[in-house]
Order: structure tokens, then sequence, then C-alpha cells
């Protein structure tokens, strides 16, 4: 990474405190990536992008800032993105997910929280998340309990424009989101000075769906056995997509899926267990899971989480005349999101099961980070169908501690012998 | 208690299951509170109630549930008690303040879950909750992450109706409520086969009215120095008032009154600490934190809680001769619920302010039931209000079980020696 104090500086971040968090991170990285065989070439841009995740874009995010674009942070699948490219605006998701925050988000915070929630709110506390500090302003949503009341808490360090998502999926749900969706074209027409038009809105639209068309390409690669990525890598180009310039990333997950679909032309079988992730997402640097699961003898193939398929699945359309007909679109689009924060939500567990076929999955590890109520309550209902179905599912609850990994790498290996002896048509219940 | 082991028996209870519960309740309440001294003779209506919380008042449901009635279990202060009234229904809160029921909620549920939740799914999935067994439905609401997740459990039990409750108050969510509470009239008229008029709503909405006049009759007389009625006693009434027949409860809890205004003519000074509790409900038999303070040389006078000013501030409007009118004035009663799930919440901090100066208060103890997200992160904003008034704020965070109840009694009593010496003067930040 380059030099870039004076930047730093000048976003008043806590240099000192920051520099404790720029040595770490290279280290995690080096041994949990760079330390895997044969992994695709084109895999150096997003490792080059990691590198510069708090260098090369926070400048350049900055330089746009300088030529009079404003810059405003997401934190959840649910925020339309369309409508801050359509306001000429930058979106950026903001860091959640290291344990280095979860300290200073504690200070203002209940420790019973999400560490995503906690990291979150450490970093913009401790000044040491440069997407934050380049923010003019912070978009949350009603999710969750915690986020929902988190950006109170936030509100007093920086402007926070706050969606009310529904909680439920009625007609008159979908209705009540494209109007908050309306508030929130108003809103980012005042920050940013612009009119959100139909054509702007359009081409927003197909930006976002381009970006999709690359994810889902990346994803439909991994159902090949084997797949021709890692389940590491692939989530790191999922978590590089919350950051990076749109147009750069599409070009470079396409570079890489060229190069996969050249791979899985002479792949031999491994004889690594399938495996699919789902629930919680995985922020940068939270590669904890999946460095467990592919260390031994496995490959995650799938995540059904918001930084995996709910991101990526289902475009918005274009057709229509008019901003309410692409409010509809967009409505419709982003309320078909299987989130656990809906009731009911029978649409994930259905989901998952379609996954589980598509890409013809071993088993599902039900990824949890600690006290995230919906999720973790909506395991019962996902595990029953998933029974009886003979799929088997391992429920794992954790933080961003490294403390219970031996614990977990221990669940993990028995899990996968008990697949491999199949075992689990017994222990249907 | 009388025999009503065939009555249970009809309800399809775990009768022993449910013995251990009918031997363990008279001997805490007994412990708790018939050793306090000098109490209210009028007290005596509400401890036989609690004796007979599980038999005579069970009785009585069911002779009007063989004559037709329809007997409707709520667990929110949202749901309009009047619609169900007016659908010439029953209305009773759940159980679910035990930690009898707990290990039951934790087969379906996570742990890590506020016991509130816990115990009431715990009361339905063991059978050992004569309310639950009485319900033809039960009135679920999206107030939490927690409960708006456990209903699609108790779901596979029993029939439920869910009440989408807005997370924010702008114009446009007292309209989304009052539409909630249109569907939910619907709803009971199916079950009851009764039409919701005018006439019947607005007698309910008068009883309703007249039930908040008793109890906010008995807590204006707390604000005496001293409170001519205990904590405890207090609380018990407000528990009572969720289950019992309400023209009874009315009539009882003026009789109470009508002592208590007797009382405050001959009371002499005691020198005690007088504590407003802040918080998360306490169901019946969640007596621990009061007893624990009241043990001491303090009394508490006023609970902001759903068991206590939340429940009955507050008039519902007879104006207007349409149903839609009644259905504005109710929508506008229940919105200004200060409820710590909307975002922000000011109000509620306003309230607890007003309230200590009313109630002529000398601590506050926020009282929050664990992993109970939304009150625990609404702390810190309390905290900073209070202590930028000198109002000193003692913070406690626990469950139903009784392994804190000592570390608990510690804190409570080094926090009444601050007051005591006036240091919180110094402590603010």
């Amino acid at each position: 990474m380059g030099d870039y104090r004076k930047l730093w500086e000048n976003l008043n971040m806590d240099l000192e405190k920051h520099d404790l968090l720029c040595e770490a991170l290279p280290e995690a990285f080096g041994s949990i990536y760079l330390t895997q065989e044969n992994r695709p070439e084109n895999m150096n841009y997003f490792n080059f992008a990691l590198a510069e995740v708090h260098g090369a874009r926070i400048q350049e995010l900055n330089e746009a800032k300088e030529k009079g674009k404003k810059v405003v942070g997401t934190f959840c699948v649910f925020v339309p993105d369309e409508v801050i490219l359509a306001s000429g605006a930058i979106g950026v998701g903001l860091c959640s997910g290291s344990q280095f925050w979860i300290e200073d988000g504690e200070k203002v915070l209940p420790r019973n929280l999400c560490p995503l929630i906690k990291a979150f709110v450490g970093a913009k506390v401790s000044r040491t998340c440069p997407y934050f500090q380049s923010c003019d302003m912070i978009v949350g949503e009603t999710t969750c309990d915690g986020k929902k009341k988190a950006y109170e808490i936030v509100e007093e360090y920086m402007p926070v424009h706050v969606m009310e998502l529904p909680q439920m999926k009625r007609e008159k749900n979908y209705e009540q989101w494209k109007d908050e969706i309306k508030l929130f074209i108003n809103k980012m027409e005042e920050l940013t000075g612009n009119k959100v038009t139909v054509e702007n809105l359009k081409k927003a639209i197909d930006l976002c769906n381009r970006k999709r068309k690359a994810l889902k390409r990346l994803y439909d690669l991994r159902k090949n056995t084997p797949s021709p990525i890692s389940g590491l890598d692939a989530l790191l180009v999922s978590q590089i997509a919350f950051l990076d310039d749109i147009e750069r990333f599409i070009e470079n997950t396409n570079k890489l899926c060229d190069e996969l679909e050249e791979r899985v032309k002479s792949l031999e079988p491994n004889g690594k267990k399938r495996i699919m992730v789902t629930g919680t997402p995985m922020a940068i640097p939270n590669w904890k899971l999946h460095s467990i699961v592919e260390s031994l003898d496995a490959e995650i193939v799938v995540e059904e989480t918001c930084t995996g398929t709910r991101y990526f699945e289902g475009e918005v359309s274009t057709e229509g005349d008019t901003i309410d007909d692409l409010l509809n679109n967009l409505a419709d689009r982003y309320m078909n999101i299987n989130c656990a924060c809906f009731t009911p939500n029978e649409g994930r567990t259905e989901d998952i099961i379609r996954y589980a076929e598509e890409y013809n999955v071993d088993g599902v590890i039900y990824y949890n980070l600690s006290f995230c109520h919906t999720y973790a309550i909506e395991y019962k209902k996902v595990e029953k169908a998933l029974k009886e179905r003979n799929i088997p599912i391992l429920n794992i609850e954790t933080d961003y501690s490294e403390e219970d990994a031996g614990q977990i790498k221990t669940r993990v290996e028995a899990f996968l012998e008990m697949i491999g002896s199949g075992k689990e048509l017994h222990t249907v219940s």
C-alpha cells in the first residue's frame, strides 16, 4: 500500500490506532489467502483491491469528492444503490468485519449485540474506517433491532437517513417500501443537488444489473464439481463488490469468470465435500468460517447470505416510462430478498433447498453471528425443512474473536465425517 | 386454590408439570408479598386474584367460552383491547414471567434470547399455561425481532394473528397502524362472528379508559411521600390488570385507592429512597427487582414500563361518529406509547424526566431483560439525559434466574448509598 497518511489525516482519522489495523490486515490476508494453492490468476486484481482497500480506493473517493461528488455509506442490501448512483453520488459499504472495532463499539453499545453492529459503530467512534470518514451521509434501515437503534448512536457523529423496511410482504408493504424509496430519492436529490430522472435512474439500474450478472456468473461457475474457485476467493470478490468502482469491478469479475470457464474444462475431481453457508453476512476481513472449512476436506460453493446470493439474485426491470414505474420495479426486486427480518419468511427456506440442489451441496452450515435474533430463531424452521429432505445441517453461532476457532474446526470436522459416512440419514428427526 | 384438575385436563394441560408450578408459586408469593408489613386491606382482593390466577379466573374464562365467547391472548400493550372487547371476545395477557418455562422455551428458541419470550413460548410448548390453553387465537405484533420471529414458532401450535407495528412515528406510520387495527377488526369479526360497530367500539373504549383511569389513580397516589403502597403491591395490581375481568378489576382498584387516600392523611415520613424503574415489562411472577429494592431502604414509586405507565397513560378519545373516526383515535393513542421499538424514541426520555419530577424520585433503575436489544441500546441516551439533570441512574440487566440476585442486591445497595451521599453529582459525565 502506498503512503496515504496525509489523506487519512485530512479525513480526521485516528492515525495511530489505524496503523495497528493496517499492520494486522496484510498478515491475516497473507496467511489465509496467499497460502492457497493454484489460485486463479485474475484474483490478482482482488488481492490488489484488498491491499488498497484503505488506500487507493479511498484516494479515488476523495478525488471524486473534490470534484463535487457525494459519498454515501450503506450497511444493508436493502438500500437501493440505484438511487445513489442516479443522483450522481457514490455508494460504499461500511467497515464492520473486524474484531479490531469491537472494543470501541462496546463503549457506546451493549456487549450482548451482534459483532457486525458493534464493529460498525466502533469503526465510526474510533475514526479508523476511512470509508466512514469519507461519507457525507449514512443510509440506515430498520432490518433488525440492533441496527435500527444503533443508527441513533451513529447520528450523534454524522448525518444519517433511515429507511423503514416493512416487516411483512403483503401487497401494502410493497407500496410502503416504494414510498420509502421515493423519500430516499428526495433525500439524495437534496444532498447532491442533482435530479433523479427516468434516464439516469434507468442507467443506474442497468449498471447495478450488470454487476449482479457478473456475480451471478461467478456463482454459476461454482456449480461445477469441483468448483473452479475456492469459497475464500469467491467471498473476497463479493466483499470487494461493496466497495469498488462498479464498472471496474464488473470488468475484473468477468475477466476472472473467463479464466474460470477455461479452468472447468480441465478440472479433476478432488473429492471435497461441497458446502453451502447460509445465514448472516461476512464483511471484510471476516474470513473466519471459510478459512476453517477450507482448511479441511471441503469447499464452500455458495453463500445464501447478504454478502452472497441475497446481494445479486433478482434484477430490477427497466420497463416503464416514469419514475413511478421504476419505483415499482425497484420495490419489487428489493422486497423479494428473503431476509429473516420478514415474518413469515418461507422464501428463504425455499431458496436454501433450491440452492442445495443447484449447487449440488453435501451439507449446509448455518452461520449465525452471535445475538442476531432473527436468523437465530429462523434456524429451527430451516433445520426442519432440510432434515425432511435428508440435507445435513450444522448450526454455528460465533463472533469475530478467534477464541472459538478450534472448537468450530472440531465441529466442522465431525460434520464432514458424518456427511461422508451417510450417518445423517439416521439423524432425521 | 380450589380443585381445577378436571378443568386443566380438558384444556389439554400437562398436569404433572403444571403441579410443580402450582407448588412453587404460593411459596414465592408468601415469602415476598405476605411478609410485607402494614399492607392495605384491599390488597386482599389482589392476593386472591393471584392465588386463583390459574384457577377461578380460568374457570370463568371457560364458562364464558361454553356460552360461545372467544378468548384471545395478547402479549404486548400495542394490541388494542378495545377491538377484542367490541367484538364480544375476552382478551388476556399471556404467561411469560417465570423461570419455570425457560427450559421448554429453549427447546425451540435460541438461548441468547430475552427470558420473556423464552418463557412465553415455553409456556405454550409445555402446555402449562391455562391462559394459553384457553385461547382461541393469539395476537402477535412486530415490536421486536425476538417476538416477531417467535410467533412463527407459536403458529405451529395454534392460530396467530400478527399486527405489524410501524417502526417510526411519521404521519404515514399513524395511517399504517390505523390500517393494521382495521385488519384486526376484520380478523376479530371473522373469529367471533360478531360485528364491530360504532356503538360497541365506543363502549369498549370507554371501559378500557376507565381501567386506565383506575390505574392512573393508583399511580397518582404513589406520588405522595411516602407512598401509601409498596412498589411490590402496585406491581401486583398492574400484573393482575392484564388477566382479570375488567369491571371487577376497576371496582377493586378503586376500592384500594379509596383506602390509600385515607392512608396518605396519616402517613409519617419513612426516609426511604424513592426509586423509578424504567425499561422492560415484569409479568407474573417476576417480582425479582422489586423484592430486592424494597428489602433495602427504598421504595419503588413508579414503573415506566409496559406493565407500568405505558399500559395506562393516555386515553382513547370517543369523539366521532364513524368506525373510521374511532380508528383514528385508537391509532393516535397507541402510536403515542413511547416504546424503544420506535426510532427515534425521544418521547421516552422525556417521559422519564417528567416522571422523575412528578413522582419526586431520588434515583432511576434501568431494568433490562437480557438480550432485549432495543431497550439495551437506548440506555446510553437515557443515561446521558438523566446525568445532565443530576438524576442518578443504575443499569441492571438480568433474567428470571435467582443466580444474580445477590449481586444485584449489592449493586442496588451501593446505588442507594451513593444517592444518600449526593456523590452522583460528581459522576456526571
